[in-house]
């Protein structure tokens, strides 16, 4: 069952309108969250961060008669998940829209949920390699979790035919920013670290988990740019993301990071993560 | 009426579905077009921009049974434009896939287009501000028409708010790309000049035309890279796309661009492109 707009469909019934923005322009955003025995995890956050980045495009959250986190779990109950691990994907675009850029006054916005289960796995250790395609830290949008994700896309495909699990993405200025659909952390001598905001980075829920997890754990950390050739002279890697969480990252480019095993600091974090999630 | 994967149907009854990456991910692409009394202009060029980007995504054009410009003449047909002046709009998305950027293999892509009756007018010149919003010249996507758009639209809302008719986005080096929706034309002492696709300029079809009309009229043209600074230098400037064709630009951040009045080399190529419509 899918929720579109306070009702909840079967997927067949549910019609996006072949006018919505957020098919035409990729005008919209989107949260992915997890859901551990029915309840999701951090969900304050994901909310947070869609409301203020809905507030910076001009997005009005419609009025469908009850809270997002009520929709939510309306989602959840409606795939008889309200008691399990899940996954969940929101989905608020600006609406139906006549043509053209300009959005229009008075949008009805689209929201969609659905909800999948989705079991709690240890994800094996991955690779990756350096993505051809970069990204834009100049814009506003690197910040956001917006719809145009054709960049990632593209940087992942290069992943796949490669061989490789993720695609580390570079900014303009040849630093690395993130990965196609996730966070990257390093270590340097006992030292968390991780690409800074302004260096093309989303602000990931998990990756600001991570960061408390660090100061919880007396690990230091820096927001500090990072560039390919000090991503290969690092100890540790991980990668994160709601759906994968603490991924250790053993491999970039066939090259092995460390001494290829996943490090002391990557268990410490992980075990802290699954501390939050139980 | 709407034409989606080979039928014509009524807007109501167009389902996109809630899974079609387009929506999701904005992984697909878009075409606008003009007809003139029911011919389709340029649209020999349309469709071989569609189809490189297409095969650049890797998203196959869906076997709908005829070619795409009998697809399109039936849509006009359908909404009694065979015969008008009409807009088309002609999107293809990757289609529905599960979860995940990983473009699944086998999907069947979702080709959608509309039409509406769109009489012949000359814009009006225009006014345009600086964007702050900058385009990535960088990334292979900014030489394609995708459904990535938010950039443009974020340009586009400043330029409303500003009180302008367009936006010109600069790219990480700070040369001016184009403009929202549309090419940069300008003139210093007669030659023609636009930013180069390297530096981050969709290759626009009405860009085209104005290059092919520069040869005939023996207007000299260099594709070379454009300071906002030698912007305010120019003589003449104007804006191009299918919809507002070629349509003089007189002031920039409320700047008169030349003596602020219509010029003389936009007067003979705007009169070529009218004989071209004809």
């Amino acid at each position: 069952m899918i929720y579109l707009n306070g009702r909840l469909l079967p997927d067949e019934e549910t019609r996006i309108s072949p006018a919505d923005r957020g098919l035409l322009l990729g005008d919209g955003l989107f949260e992915t969250m997890r859901a551990y025995q029915g309840e999701i995890f951090r969900l304050r956050a994901h909310l947070h961060r869609l409301l203020t980045s809905a507030d910076f495009l001009g997005i009005p959250i419609p009025d469908v008669g009850e809270e997002l986190s009520q929709a939510l779990a309306r989602t959840l109950e409606a795939n008889d998940l309200s008691h399990s691990d899940a996954s969940l994907r929101l989905t608020l675009t600006r609406g139906v829209g006549p043509r053209g850029l300009v959005p229009p006054r008075n949008t009805q916005p689209t929201l969609l949920i659905t909800a999948a289960p989705l079991e709690r796995t240890e994800f094996p250790p991955a690779t990756a390699i350096l993505a051809s395609v970069c990204r834009n830290e100049h814009s506003p949008l690197a910040n956001l979790k917006t719809l145009n994700y054709l960049d990632n896309i593209l940087a992942r495909q290069e992943a796949v035919q490669r061989g490789a699990d993720e695609a580390l993405l570079r900014n303009t200025a040849g630093n690395l920013a993130e990965a196609s659909a996730a966070n990257l952390f390093v270590v340097f001598e006992g030292v968390l670290r991780s690409p800074p905001l302004s260096d093309g980075a989303l602000p990931g829920i998990t990756r600001g988990v991570v960061m408390e997890l660090a100061q919880e754990l007396d690990i230091p950390l820096v927001e500090a740019s990072l560039s390919p050739e000090r991503l290969f002279e690092a100890d540790e890697a991980f990668l994160t993301n709601s759906l994968i969480e603490v991924r250790p990252l053993l491999k970039v480019n066939g090259r092995e990071i460390g001494d290829g095993e996943v490090g002391e600091i990557t268990r410490r974090i992980r075990a802290g993560y699954r501390k939050e999630i139980e």
